[in-house]
């Protein structure tokens, strides 16, 4: 089973990305044929006018790879930019790919249609998942974690396996997405999580930030008093402690407080607070030590290792196609 | 001055072909820094579904180039698919590269619309233009050499440039379009030259051939009996003569003799094959003697030579874009 994943390099990581990177652990500790990257090209798509925020969230993501548990030894962590195969993958690709079929993929039109604070008018967000599908194929990839809005581009790079297998000869095979088990977790507000609504928690951050933001955190609407009962499902800070909150003990405390009015909301967060510390804290410690510097020389030595793979795929599909040069 | 042009590798190279190296050659001459390749991709955009004929076609035009007289002490000839950096600058450009703004391209439209027996819905086809700009942008060329029908992809390199350096930093020079001196020459029943009309003569040929290619030829069909006179400019053979017969006397011998009916059609079309044959006689000798390894060898060699520049052009930009992998 080869495992391949990877982030957009546009920002700072959120807590959100730190569920998905806790996935990724538990995958790499039960498999060892992992490829996780950094896809800085990716994040060209939307973010070509802010390339230095991609050239720092690489490396940034780098050290959260590593912080998180991402064990180089155990798994292939490298940047996308770095392994030029994918480029060619990728052109090689979009000549049995039509035009049509990718402005078909839902993700498309709909952020088209709602990102209105980024310029998606280029080829690139158009071919956006040829590129993804580029990198599932080009390490042979057979499961692809990913979140649930991520489905349609995973069935598209089947039926891209698919197509150069009946064109030219069987060299890939079909992905599967393994979708994540925890839903996406909300932003402080109950919103979805963005940069451009203030509402993130970032996972490189402190006790005292966490306090600051976790405190005034949106609860049940109809919760206005004290004495009020509450329902946990209207709650993002409910959200917040399926991902964070383990002992099934202070679950039910919750619930049971929360739906019976003899807990506050205060009281809730704040065992949230200690329950993300708890979980966070060693994240922070391993963030404080791996420099810039450290993630970039792992990464180097990733690269290497990615790059030999490419090149034996690229082999085969050269050979495939008759382009032997 | 450096100077960038190539052939698509979708079959035999013919007359009209011969016309276009013949003035490549006149420009090295004068030039001291040329690159001329074959382009194997962009044969994909419409010849996906016969990789086996852009493999051979490949080798033949490195061939033909040979023969006509690029000369690999004066020209880089390489393959294009050989330098993966077209790829990785193709897939770059295309983050500042609108999809309409392809769309637009009068060629894009002319063509999905008038070509029925190719398949050419392909995101690949709607980048051609792009990849082609980054053809042109990678050796940092001053002029291309190319037909009428390309000055709009020219304009879209220069504009591509620009975009480039106004938003990164200014690394391309603005290309300028040579356009050939010489109309593009018909088929030999006066239509547009087509694979599919069976109406064209190639370069490697036989004066055999070339009479049976050239005596039924179409001539200017008021021109009905012997003693009618005819107007050159309504026949495709005086084209032909505009491109293979040299002599000013020659010509006005032809031009006198059918105006006035002093010469029959058969007449005019032996001094063409005469002309022809003096001129492709020697290219048919070059051709003999020179082995497809021969060429592959010469652009073995060309293709180390265009890497290196590639290289160079690719560092410049990845720093531009802050992309230091």
């Amino acid at each position: 089973m080869i495992i391949v994943s990877g982030m957009r390099a546009t920002g700072k990581l959120h807590i959100g990305n730190l569920v998905t990177l806790k996935e990724w652990v538990e995958i790499q500790e039960k498999s060892p044929n992992n490829f996780f990257f950094v896809a800085d090209w990716h994040a060209l798509t939307s973010h070509f006018d802010s390339v230095e925020i991609i050239e720092e969230s690489t490396l940034d993501i780098l050290r959260h790879y590593l912080a998180v548990g991402l064990n180089p030894e155990k798994s292939v962590l490298f940047v996308q930019s770095a392994i030029k195969e994918h480029a060619e993958l990728y052109l090689l690709l979009s000549m049995i790919t039509s035009v049509s079929r990718l402005e078909r993929i839902p993700t498309y039109k709909d952020q088209i249609n709602n990102i209105s604070d980024r310029d998606l008018t280029n080829l690139g967000f158009l071919g956006y998942p040829l590129l993804q599908a580029a990198d599932i194929l080009m390490y042979k990839g057979d499961i692809v974690p990913v979140g649930e809005d991520q489905i349609y581009h995973i069935e598209f790079t089947r039926e891209t396996a698919r197509k150069f297998n009946l064109q030219y000869r069987e060299v890939f095979p079909e992905p599967q997405a393994l979708i994540s088990k925890v839903k996406k977790l909300p932003g402080t507000d109950g919103r979805k999580m963005s940069k451009s609504y203030g509402n993130i928690i970032n996972i490189e951050t402190n006790e005292k930030e966490l306090k600051e933001k976790i405190l005034p955190m949106m609860t049940d609407p109809a919760r206005i008093r004290r004495t009020d009962p509450g329902d946990p499902e209207k709650c993002p800070v409910w959200e917040y402690h399926k991902a964070f909150t383990k002992l099934q003990d202070e679950k039910e405390w919750v619930i049971h407080g929360c739906t019976t009015a003899s807990i506050g909301c205060v009281d809730c967060k704040k065992l949230l607070i200690r329950n993300m510390k708890e979980e966070m804290q060693p994240i922070w410690n391993n963030l404080a030590k791996i420099s810039k510097d450290d993630a970039k020389n792992i990464a180097l030595d990733g690269n290497e290792k990615a790059r030999k793979v490419a090149k034996q795929t690229m082999q085969e599909v050269k050979d495939a196609m008759h382009l032997r040069w």
